[in-house]
């Protein structure tokens, strides 16, 4: 098969297997996401090796198919933080409040801090440490939101500041993962560490100003102007320009330029329009090819003996430390220990971010690749666990105190 | 920069050139893809070279770059052709009727002929003078659509006719490019064509069958289930899959199977939803990158003395043969002269399929990468002279004996 051919076939069995894996773990009342990995797992090195086919070898260029599957899952997780920025409403956190900034504030430090702490007998020290923290701070809420939906209760006050945390710790994850990736690519001394925050800030700035002023007006002109899905097209360069930028300029990770770029299209009065086509674009094409690559990536037979237990331990470690370090946030902010509690336990599940976090520090040399597929255990336990632990805390009677 | 960095900073420059190339065009009161085509000349090495610059550079994997940017052209390719099965009415095919049909299949015969014909000095011989005639067959009739909406006769009878023809010619070339390459990748003895052909028609016969049958329903179900985003999935799965299968299962092009899996979908009563999110992946990723792709292969610094005498053999051919072709076909459907020559000028401009049949030369070896610049010259020219000559011969007032 020629090299295209082979991409052609591969695409097919990715996509394909993604959505039946999301299709059929919706099927089992399983959160889509579940299937979406396992499937991927399944194709990966673990059982399946996709990859390594024969039919799928390329003697003369080894890694092309490699590289094109994973360039193309890059691709959808930078769509997919374009779409997370989008979704942000500023007026809404706003209306939130208090309890939402608090739970969302301490549902990323204490994970952010135990975790650290737990991986330094397994040898993990300094930004490594901390870097392990980073993976157990991002908070999935779909799948929550999925689940609260079910039970006719998202709209609840709960619901609500579960939402708003969710929206708090996703901008806390970027600006707290910009920093680690600018401070960890620079030199030690205290000057270089400087220097690295201030082009970081200088870029967060320019970028933020410039996406929420250019931007909408951006999207606006080209609406009126005669190109075929013009529109679309202008919010793919921009995302990608803003990635591009973002590491190349402002030595940050990709996503954060395509996170501010979608925060600022999401102040567009073309925003529907926008999540529309990016939506169809992320999620039929690149983002089956994302869950799936994480699988490829993943390798269970690597994991060892102290592997699972470092893997067992941060999963306690990741389902405790949302539950304590959300469920204390939205108590300072004023809400009952049982309401507190129900918000805890909608941050627990981990999803993409988490991926993608461990993704950027696997390629900045941060942590092992062994990490990866310990991360990807994690979002799938935490994925498993969340919905039925959330039906029980909000099916169970509020006590008088409450 | 990382690999996928510069692949994000290409799709940047190459999506960014196309829509603006086309844009200026559309300003310039030209259509689209004369600005799309022409700015992939300038980006390629025709003047900026831009995927050999120096910032684009991996020595460690020389070709990753470009591979990925041609890969994605051609699943650009696919989409297109499935987006063109899609178009196809067969309903509306039927009504047109025999203007149509004559005009469609005169049209394909006369340039194929004399095309094949005028490139024997040039040393052309046997398949590859036919495959060169091929390249000419294929009217791209949305610049002409576009032109005769412009002068809002677009629903008269010569219009109708044109549209009606431009499908016939579609379905045609398919056909003959698959009897093609089927023939042209087989042993040369009389048994071992036969078997092709045996081959070709049950690989027809099966996926056209699949496809009108099975396709509509499919989409029916898969819309009704709990997957995000899961009919464009699907629809990407199965165009891959027709695809893939054409060239691996019936030896044919992967886009034959791409136009039937389009011929499929189009008698689905989910067809303008299809439509709408294909047309978005197509047209503001995908087709972009291809356009730019065929600047990119295009050198014209390479156009030496006798090329350019071709080029310029072939332009002629390529206006007189379409005009004669599908004129002399439209007069035998019944149409009076003045008629005739309106459907025939309207089958001057070639596009897209032009130069995805040339492509489809190229990679089989049949042609020398020399002709791909001639076809991009003759896409250029016949785009450029189409719309001035059709307003002519549809403004000038009817004679009396037509």
């Amino acid at each position: 098969m020629t090299p295209f051919l082979q991409l052609v076939f591969s695409l097919m069995i990715i996509i394909t297997a993604a959505k039946a894996g999301g299709w059929l773990a919706v099927r089992l009342r399983q959160p889509a996401v579940l299937g979406e990995l396992l499937v991927g797992v399944l194709l990966g090195p673990s059982l399946l090796d996709l990859l390594h086919w024969p039919l799928l070898a390329n003697p003369a260029e080894p890694h092309l198919l490699t590289e094109a599957i994973y360039e193309l899952a890059e691709l959808g997780v930078v769509c997919l933080m374009f779409l997370a920025g989008l979704e942000v409403d500023v007026r809404e956190m706003r209306r939130t409040g208090r309890v939402a900034m608090f739970a969302g504030v301490s549902g990323v430090i204490v994970p952010l801090a135990l975790g650290a702490l737990v991986v330094l007998p397994f040898g993990y020290r300094g930004q490594a440490a901390l870097f392990v923290g980073m993976i157990l701070t991002a908070t999935s809420v779909s799948i929550s939101a999925q689940t609260l939906l079910e039970l006719g209760v998202l709209r609840s006050r709960e619901g609500i500041a579960l939402l708003g945390a969710a929206v708090v710790d996703d901008v806390l994850v970027i600006l707290l993962l910009s920093i680690f990736v600018a401070v960890a690519s620079s030199a030690a001394g205290a000057g270089a560490i400087l220097l690295v925050f201030v082009r970081m800030l200088l870029y967060l700035g320019l970028a933020v100003a410039a996406a929420f002023l250019v931007l909408p007006r951006l999207a606006d002109w080209i609406d009126d102007e005669p190109i075929s899905e013009g529109l679309t097209a202008l919010v793919l360069v921009v995302t990608l320009g803003f990635a591009w930028s973002a590491e190349v300029g402002g030595g940050l990770a990709a996503i954060t330029g395509a996170f501010i770029a979608g925060l600022g299209f999401g102040r567009s009065r073309l925003r529907t329009a926008i999540n529309r086509s990016m939506h169809t674009i992320t999620y039929a094409l690149l983002v089956p090819i994302f869950f799936v690559s994480i699988g490829l990536k993943t390798n269970a037979r690597l994991l060892d003996g102290p592997g699972l237990l470092l893997a067992l331990v941060l999963i306690i470690i990741a389902v405790i430390t949302k539950v304590l370090g959300g469920g204390l946030g939205a108590r300072l902010g004023g809400f009952a220990n049982r309401s507190a509690l129900r918000v805890g336990v909608g941050m627990i599940s981990r999803g993409e971010v988490g991926l993608i976090v461990a993704g950027v520090g696997v390629n900045a040399g941060l942590i092992k690749t062994e990490l990866f597929s310990i991360v990807t255990l994690i979002v799938l336990v935490t994925t498993l666990v969340t919905p039925p632990l959330l039906r029980q805390v909000f099916t169970t009677k509020e006590t008088s105190h409450a």
